[in-house]
């Protein structure tokens, strides 16, 4: 049979991965510092990670928590923030591991239709006068799993509403180093930071296995959260942290983007080329960034059990539906048309023989 | 002022980590394996790790999850086995982070009086009976924080109780291979596992800042346990993993546990000698290995504030309170005239002096 190819996973492919510089920064690192590195304590990050860190956002370091992965900051945060009753509000359709997270913390979490600026304003500031969210979560730019990225005005209104009402913002931002054309929005928090919680990690940028992401908000979160973090696991895993503190020293984080960059870019104009030859009559994102493009099957297409049909095509593909989370109540969410296409793990080939096998399906 | 002596945390001291053999570790495994070492997955742990640990213990693979640090374990396990009304048990006093984290998760935790040879087993027995609880947790080599290790009859019968009302015991064994004097008795694992969780990490061997910790249990709810743990955070944090499988396979975990006996062999002898010298009135338990020694002040003894009069003379210790339960209702908890005195990350000089500063007080 021929080759599988997976348009599933936010992954990044191996050979993205500076291994030899990681390996050094690691035995660097230990032997520099085992007093600290191999120790208890530090349960709010390594901190010459969190001065560098601080340094880069312009930031204090008692703003910044560096923990094990930014999915167990999402935790943390949904565990100290929502109280029975909360809601929490996501773009739709948003991080499916997101929703999932929120919702297990007790949260009922409603999503706001994601237009291509961004979440739809209107229907957002009626819920938020509604009934005031624990939080919205955003990944504002190049969104997982659309592609969307925010507009300035919508993230000036949106900060602007969290203030009016005081509810939180997460954004949460991954792929927000990973640009291919065009130039960057401003972030969330240099709208306004009363109110903005900033997430990111080092998974895209330098590797996944690390689990080291961080946030950024007011420093009274961030005592809570540290403090929940330490209730769980103690404190987290510290070599990990040293080295990427390591690589920033060396200015390697920065080598390593541009490195980046060079291999995805290419994969993302394969994406929207193949996308536009093959499927012309289906609109999809045009994101300038990140891992993923999406489209939305229109109404008529054949899209009942589409991800086993696909499986059986030889193209592995995840069910839109995890995507969404409770609609409004005058929208209906079109999960099972929704398709999410990440390119970054695939060759321009598997693209478009991956995007060919979908046309046939449809 | 004189130097401060510190009776708190069981922490070890910074030479005792084999920095140079972690350093070479770190750096060999992430080169020998990064697709998997850096990569998303792995949410049971880095298999060649598993597959090491289960060789050592006997087990098979899919009865063991490596997961970040030993508290975390311990934390996903209440949110797994704990529901609504469930009672657990504990030695009376035990590790103060354990029982926090199994009340976080809504358990009421219970403990039963510790006596030279482990728990109360007539107690125990009457209240396992009266309510099956969701499971019992102990330390059963050189407890935490008393020093106490329970004795093979108390093992068996622990493990025969377990079986016949159906609930599971917790062997938490991080100082297991720390054994000064004697031999070891049976882990409760070998006298039964079908209601046996086994916890334990490297924090004590190697270094805490690894964050390296283990369960060995029935695959059906290590399945459960590594869902909740992927839910919070994904997968576990791996090339620390990676480490200590190239530590492992080298031998040198072996080496690195002989340095120790020879490091703190002397300060346990020194810590022993000092209590029956300078506090020849005060009973004290004798443990065969660990990191504690703990007393219990007799009624007349000079306990109120404790803790606070020590610091004025030099002397840090923890508040006995925090490591016991809510009491069976006809026991009295000793809890302020309590001691734990870690004796591992303190010179026989300090030890001596140390010691001498807790005479004056009471």
């Amino acid at each position: 049979m021929h080759e599988l190819i997976s348009f599933t996973r936010g992954v990044p492919p191996t050979e993205a991965f500076p291994t030899a510089a990681l390996a050094e920064a690691l035995a660097a690192s230990v032997t520099r510092d085992p007093a600290v590195v191999l120790q208890y304590g530090q349960q709010q990050g390594y901190p010459p990670l969190r001065a560098l860190l601080a340094e880069r956002h312009g930031v204090r370091a008692d703003e910044i928590l560096v923990g094990n992965g930014s999915l167990q900051l999402q935790d943390l945060v949904a565990s100290v923030l929502v109280r029975p009753g909360d809601t929490v509000l996501t773009e739709q359709p948003s991080y499916d591991r997101a929703i999932a997270t929120f919702r297990r913390r007790g949260a009922r979490v409603i999503g706001i239709p994601l237009g291509d600026d961004g979440l739809d304003l209107t229907r957002f500031a009626a819920e938020v006068a509604r009934q005031t969210p624990a939080f919205v979560y955003l990944v504002p730019d190049f969104q997982n799993p659309a592609g969307i990225t925010t507009s300035a005005a919508h993230r000036r209104a949106i900060v602007a509403l969290a203030e009016q009402h005081g509810f939180w913002v997460i954004e949460d931002v991954p792929y927000r180093s990973l640009r291919y054309r065009g130039t960057a929005e401003p972030q969330l928090r240099e709208l306004g930071d009363s109110r903005v919680i900033t997430m990111t990690s080092f998974s895209k940028l330098l590797s996944p296995g690390l689990r080291v992401g961080y946030m950024i908000a007011p420093a009274a979160l961030i005592t809570r959260v540290t403090r929940e973090g330490e209730n769980q696991y103690l404190s987290p895993v510290l070599p990990t942290q040293a080295a990427v503190a390591e690589l920033l020293r060396q200015g390697l984080l920065d080598d390593t983007i541009a490195a980046l960059l060079t291999l995805y870019r290419p994969r993302w104009q394969a994406m929207l080329q193949a996308l536009d030859q093959t499927l012309p009559g289906v609109p999809h994102s045009t994101p300038d960034g990140g891992f993923f493009v999406s489209l939305t099957l229109p109404p008529d297409a054949n899209s009942a059990d589409l991800v086993g049909r696909a499986r059986a095509a030889g193209l592995l593909l995840t069910d839109g539906r995890a995507f969404f989370a409770e609609p409004l109540a005058d929208t209906t969410p079109a999960g099972e048309r929704f398709v999410r296409l990440p390119f970054c793990a695939v060759t321009p080939e598997q693209i478009a023989e991956g995007v060919r096998r979908l046309a046939t399906l449809l």
